[in-house]
């Protein structure tokens, strides 16, 4: 499928963008595309001219492409930046669809809470007590908002989204379809009896500005204290961040990622999917997370881990290289065993004895 | 629990199943259960002989069984595929309950969707503008359909899914609960700058006929074209399949599984829970995929894998099985360095030394 | 931030407490905090004597602490249990908001649904036929009740929760936002010819009295039978349990675990985020099984089980260590291959070759 776009002149398209238009400024661009899948009136991009053939073979009527790429005789935006510039001249040309301004007659909102006129509150959301929600913003419907919660200007919150009491999420937050912000913390005290007893999670949860959040990620509420999401970092689908956790500005953390209690996340930090944190850690600023780690210390600035345990980006992969071969390996020590007359070993003995 | 059925004749039971009723066709059959926990009045089935203990110990008043079981004198219902036959006699005698055709009063559908007559919209269901929605489809409450969406006839679509714009779901495809279809996919762009640019996610979902999802899963939309679920396949719950996947005929994906983006799984593959994918794989047909896997590589058509990083089958269990007696081989590696007069290595010291 | 609290005097919460206050019984408490966050009014806790570096630092202006902690001129609530009598000073000083009992004009009730008068369900859910909702029991908004559910007494169900027909809910259980329950289990039959066909879902599940669930966590119903969910259990968020599973009285199960299905967990068992276990295994009473821990075989009681494969405590440990070395170690072996003239191995040789 190609994305359908309001139909608009290259060469207003690239002053727009900023960019010098080269070719035919009046070719109509009609649509979006991947170089694979485009048509005659589609745009697509190329990030260098290591994509000249896929740029040859598309039937793209027009690129966005950086100096070096030939395009042949099809007009083209010039760019140093052409992934960036695409994603702009997408957004110009395919806008988000979203409601009109104004409170839907099918939403419930209390009498006492505040909604900006230029918001858009769609059927079936229910918007608490002393809660705001302010200019721009749109909640698709069947939105919850719980009391004494504070929304900014030009969000976007998708159906199912859940945002409990008390928490405070900044400016051009997004949150996709079922993210639910504020649960109860995951606390509980064991009474030694067999028992076990909740500790009340009586504080909240704080998102920044820019901040997004994927599909059915849970971000709990804090013990006492906040649980943040700073300024900027992207949240995956169906990601758990517990209670207390402070997560970084800018971070990336990709799907099904967990972070344990009182998690630190810095600035700047990519977590793989399905990786996951112990409690009370802190991942450091720039530091990369490999897919499903299980990390049990702290990662310091910058640093590379991988696997359960983790170990540092060499370690790891040395150690993953040694694990393949490692049948191979206890054959060559078998082996030398032999030569050494040296009895075999029992099979599996390996966990009951200690090594030296 | 005892599942209750719609009370039913043995004879006619078999004769709607086109099989074989052995001794008293008259014996009424009043509900389905296992084996272990049915009553006098019950339906049960065996698979073959080596459950004949359980057979014979079982209170089940009537049995679907292949030749040579021996239900003593209560009457049988004689299948080859016992499971398949008894898994068909429940969907008789257990119907499904379901709403009535027609459109709550507590919905809200835009005015120019197009609803089936004999579809059923429930409490509290939205939906969007030219959306369609057709014959003997089920909405469950609070479903909301945004515009410009495609729903086939005799979907099932449970309480809490959220369809976004412009997804194109085919005929008898059933949503579980919470099932979150046509999320932004997760695209950033970073700007080197310590920031990071969204992406616009502009393409849509497609989901085939006869696909199954499971409850919380979530799928993305693409960012450009689309994300396809292929007939037949069957999903989960919390399964995340991000932006761009292609998802094979009759494959089916266990729970918790994290497909990275435009990921593309074969027919007939089979991924086991909490499995994963790096982006841009192509995981073969009628592959298998162990439990936990995290996929780095493509996976061949038919191979088996395991682990992470992936090794094939033999491979993996070979080295798990060394893995576990690494501390025994080591010791055993001491030894010959001992009998060598090789001094003792320092402890630890793996991480930072380079191996030969 | 700190929680706000309803003002009470010291000496009034001591008593409500059961515990001695010592120092001024007239200071007023206004709030809770972490003692590094607590201020002058605020109420804060110390476990023992190791934090009384913390307790120093803090401005908290009153304590709950054991004998031996100095805590200056504050005031102080003497506890042997001090993390368990702040907690329970908590849920009095900060109680939980809770709607009016009533049934919201912006609710959908069948009008053979049972609703308790002190039962209070909020604008949006939805309550199917011959339900019941017990006595003090809470709905928030948007939740949806199938028919022929049981609700009992003083649940706390929060919004976005499903909870589908014939489940079966005890007292004081609290769902965090968007648990889904009684959606179909993951049961197919291959057909041999590249087909699967489904498995008819026809049992329930049981919560017993105490559960409680967290966000977006899932619970399937039965093939035929039960899912059970015992008195006390705890599930953190994002969790799956798949069809026929038995999770034992006060078990603790952490962030995104996955149970394949009838898994059977035993009481008091801990089972931390992310582990996973494959279909019809026994996690005995009182083990606990690690973080990403994948399950193949049964645990034994009281068991401590790592990895995947699993491994128990000491060899596990043993053996991740021994992995991190793994590259010295086979320098080491290579050393001593050269020693007796024997040939360097073919590098990645591991997969193909058989070990002795």
């Amino acid at each position: 499928m190609v994305a359908a776009a309001k139909p608009i002149r290259l060469g207003e398209l690239a002053a727009r963008l900023g960019c010098r238009a080269v070719g035919d400024p009046d070719f109509v661009v009609c649509g979006v595309a991947a170089l694979s899948a485009a048509g005659p009136s589609d745009l697509a991009f190329a990030r260098s001219a290591r994509h000249q053939s896929e740029v040859s073979a598309s039937r793209a009527g027009a690129l966005v492409a950086p100096d070096g790429v030939d395009v042949g005789d099809r007009p083209l935006i010039l760019s140093q930046s052409p992934a960036v510039d695409f994603a702009r001249a997408v957004a110009l040309l395919v806008p988000e669809g979203r409601p009109e301004p104004g409170v839907s007659q099918a939403a419930d909102v209390a009498a006492d809470a505040s909604v900006d006129a230029r918001a858009a509150i769609s059927a079936g959301c229910v918007i608490g007590a002393r809660s705001r929600i302010g200019a721009g913003s749109v909640l698709h419907p069947r939105v919850t908002i719980y009391p004494d919660v504070e929304v900014g200007d030009d969000c976007v919150f998708h159906a199912g989204v859940v945002v409990r009491e008390g928490s405070r999420i900044g400016s051009r937050v997004r949150l996709q379809p079922g993210v639910l912000i504020g649960g109860d913390g995951f606390g509980y005290i064991p009474d030694g009896a067999g028992q076990v007893h909740k500790v009340p999670q009586v504080g909240c949860v704080v998102i920044e500005d820019d901040v997004e959040v994927g599909a059915g990620t849970t971000i709990d509420r804090a013990t006492l204290g906040e649980t943040r999401v700073r300024r900027g970092a992207k949240l995956d689908n169906l990601v758990q961040v517990a209670h207390n956790c402070d997560i970084g500005e800018y971070a990336i953390i990709a799907a099904q990622v967990g972070l344990s209690g009182s998690t630190v996340v810095g600035a700047g930090a990519i977590l793989m999917g399905q990786a996951g944190s112990a409690g009370h850690l802190r991942i450091g600023s720039r530091s990369f997370v490999g897919a499903k780690a299980g990390l049990h210390k702290d990662v310091p600035d910058g640093a590379r881990v991988f696997g359960t345990p983790q170990l540092e980006d060499r370690g790891w992969h040395r150690a993953m290289a040694a694990l393949a071969r490692l049948p191979d390996t206890m054959r060559r020590l078998r082996r030398l065993e032999r030569k050494l007359g040296e009895r075999a070993p029992r099979v599996g003995a390996g966990d009951e004895e200690s090594p030296s």
